[in-house]
């Protein structure tokens, strides 16, 4: 039941190593060994299939760590609008209304787009989450999977009986651990200022009681520090901490206007930082200083934030804004490197999903989470090296390949695990309704 | 010898005109007709091929306006390094050594990387410039070349004598309106800071003499304001305009540290700022401020640089960025629009080159220059407004057609003038000798 891919340029996120002519075999879902050069005859015997990558690069698939997936329904909607506008005007009213049916067929349409540009695990935050993870099991993909929780009014003493929060523990009790432990369940708040100090200590206690990540947007504008400052005194990570919910479960969303303090906390507690640059951009929020988070400890991974405020799934555009931005805005050439931001968008997403045991990086024992990348393309020629065509040549089309612990779930333009005519032709419909 | 293209979503860039369902008839070379809804039976008739667009989007072909194509042969070279050191121990020792394949077969590939991503149009810089003009001529794409001149020493009183000077009115003499007009010939200076006042008038009066378009690096960096006020007293932009130079001739190229003073010359002088946010951001030089341009009436084009600082020719990426980097920088989600964007990347770029008589807009009468971007990626569905999915969703490898003159150049991955293997196999010596 092996599978060996040979003749490929392997960028392993493995503490930097790159094998410019490698093979690497694939067990039933892990990699059970990467060499150099010529196949072992041992090797080559008994495998189902042989890839030959043809010079290809094979690479850990990319992790997108900040997601509303089913967003894709808003691709493009409201465009140009004043964020205040555009939200409460545009996007609330249309989320309103958005049945099971209509998430369902946003998620099958984002995890096409995932596949198809290289994301083989996600983490999201949004509601009717159950159709997600159906989609998640059908697709073969990996994703942390959460249904947000928010809270208006008041504080109060007691939370128990919070809808919201009793849907994420129904979520969990449904699909953690589904498909061979593909699908994990976060627990999510939305944020500091759609919640209050005992909801958030409620929410991030669920998760600690069942050994889950913690998802919270953080510091994504101006206006939030300043609330946080007017209602608390502080910043929303200094509060984060002090109320006992940062630590290294927590995967904080943007981080744009964080201060050297706020890393710090950040950095102590082990907490990632998801750096969400298209969305920031787009929305006007601001910049996150990753080079300065980077040089403090902080883990940084990456994120597209969802389709309506991107408006694309692909991550290789991520790692492209995100290694320009870190430069350009520090006016320094050499704050980030294509390295780091690789990194970014695959060992750092695979800690801050609790999943580094199991993906981000290619290595004999690991999940075979992996994407074959062409390096024939016209943009992909001459490739002086790997690392700086990944980051600022490539776009997700150069993804050929796509697989998930050890299943081809895209190759080439097809689907092989979803049914993308169908999805296309739903999502018409659905959008037709809606909108 | 008509081709009609049918059942086409037609963003024109004509007034903004956007027309949902609609045909567009390509005679030899120009667009003879575009309407609405079903084709009339005179039209059809007569047709060599009908293409079915199948709700694709087709729209004028990109134009960048600034790029040094021969540099493809940098791709991903020497990355992480800072902007002096990467210049003196990286690229310039190699540039001395390009000889005249080298720039061929750098040059075939950028041609085949601009058409894969729906680049009709280039302005270049660079040198040995027959080895563009000649792969333009093949290729049948359309580009304004020019062969950079430059003055490391002091002022004389006659330039008449330069090499560069008179490379360049020898480029002329043999390209210029080659290939139906295909080729224009530009004069170029590299920058201020590699000229001397009377060596910019002969170059510019080179231009004027013979109607031609006059390009030039202008404040890039913090460093070349700096300098240029020690030297002259005043911005580059003002010296260029106080010395005579800067006219609705004028491609001004990055324009990143432009005062307010200085676009009110840009604006009234009519010149071209063209904006490159890729290599402004990768080298750090800063981000132009293309929002203060557009309010004060500078017309800007979009340029992807040379690969060495980009590190693509994808026009689609630029636009994004250049989307992005202007809401987020300016901090004013409204401080650009899609549409907006489009102009820069086809009218504004026209009007940069000297061609908007000719390209830049799907009308009848001008050439058929257009491209048709794949509606039905994963990317691209829904399509709330198609401005918005082509700026922010789309990347190069949407394109599916790319037309020039009324020729179909590349379509679905082929290449129909060029051949991209020899290219490649070529590419590949060039680089295992020169690196």
């Amino acid at each position: 039941m092996n599978i060996l891919i040979k003749n490929a340029v392997i960028v392993t996120m493995d503490a930097g190593r790159v094998i410019k002519n490698g093979w690497l075999l694939v067990g039933d879902s892990k990699i059970e060994a990467i060499g150099e050069a010529a196949v072992p005859l041992a090797v080559q015997s008994g495998c189902k299939e042989v890839i030959d990558a043809g010079a290809n690069i094979i690479m850990p698939g990319l992790i997108n760590a900040h997601t509303h997936s089913a967003m894709t329904l808003f691709r493009g909607y409201a465009g140009g609008k004043a964020l205040s506008e555009w939200l409460e005007k545009y996007i609330f009213p249309v989320e309103d209304r958005l049945e099971y049916n209509d998430c369902y067929w946003g998620n099958q349409l984002a995890a096409c787009e995932m596949l198809a540009s290289g994301t083989t695990c996600c983490a999201d935050m949004y509601f009717k989450s159950e159709s997600l993870a159906e989609t998640i099991l059908q697709s073969g993909m990996r994703a942390n999977i959460s249904r947000c929780g928010q809270w208006f009014g008041e504080e109060q003493d007691d939370f128990s009986a919070d809808p919201r929060l009793k849907e994420q523990i129904s979520l969990y009790d449904a699909y953690h651990n589904a498909g061979d432990g593909r699908i994990k369940v976060d627990i999510a708040v939305h944020s500091v200022y759609l919640s209050t100090p005992r909801y958030l200590q409620t929410a991030y206690a669920l998760a600690c009681e069942r050994g889950l990540r913690f998802h919270i947007h953080l510091s994504e504008t101006m206006k939030e520090n300043e609330e946080c400052a007017a209602r608390f005194g502080k910043s929303p990570a200094a509060y984060l901490h002090d109320i006992g919910v940062l630590s290294q479960n927590t995967i904080a969303a943007h981080c744009v206007h964080l201060s050297e303090q706020d890393m710090a906390l950040m950095a102590a507690a082990g907490a990632t930082a998801v750096h969400n640059p298209a969305s920031n951009l787009k929305l006007a929020s601001g910049i996150a200083k990753t080079w300065e988070m980077h040089r403090r400890g902080v883990n940084v991974a990456l994120g597209t934030d969802g389709v309506s405020s991107n408006n694309n799934l692909d991550m290789f555009a991520q790692m492209y804004l995100a290694a320009l931005v870190a430069c350009g805005v520090s006016l320094d050439a050499q704050a980030t490197d294509a390295q780091s931001v690789l990194e970014m968008a695959t060992v750092n997403g695979a800690i801050a999903t609790g999943r580094a045991n199991r993906t981000g990086m290619l290595k004999a024992g690991l999940a075979a989470d992996l994407i074959m990348v062409d390096t024939h393309a016209p943009n992909m020629v001459p490739m002086h090296a790997a690392a700086d065509n990944l980051v600022y040549a490539a776009h997700g089309a150069n993804v050929r390949l796509t697989m998930v612990d050890g299943k081809i779930l895209y190759r080439d333009g097809e689907f092989l695990t979803l049914d993308y005519e169908k999805i296309t032709g739903e999502m018409a419909k659905t959008v037709g309704r809606l909108f």
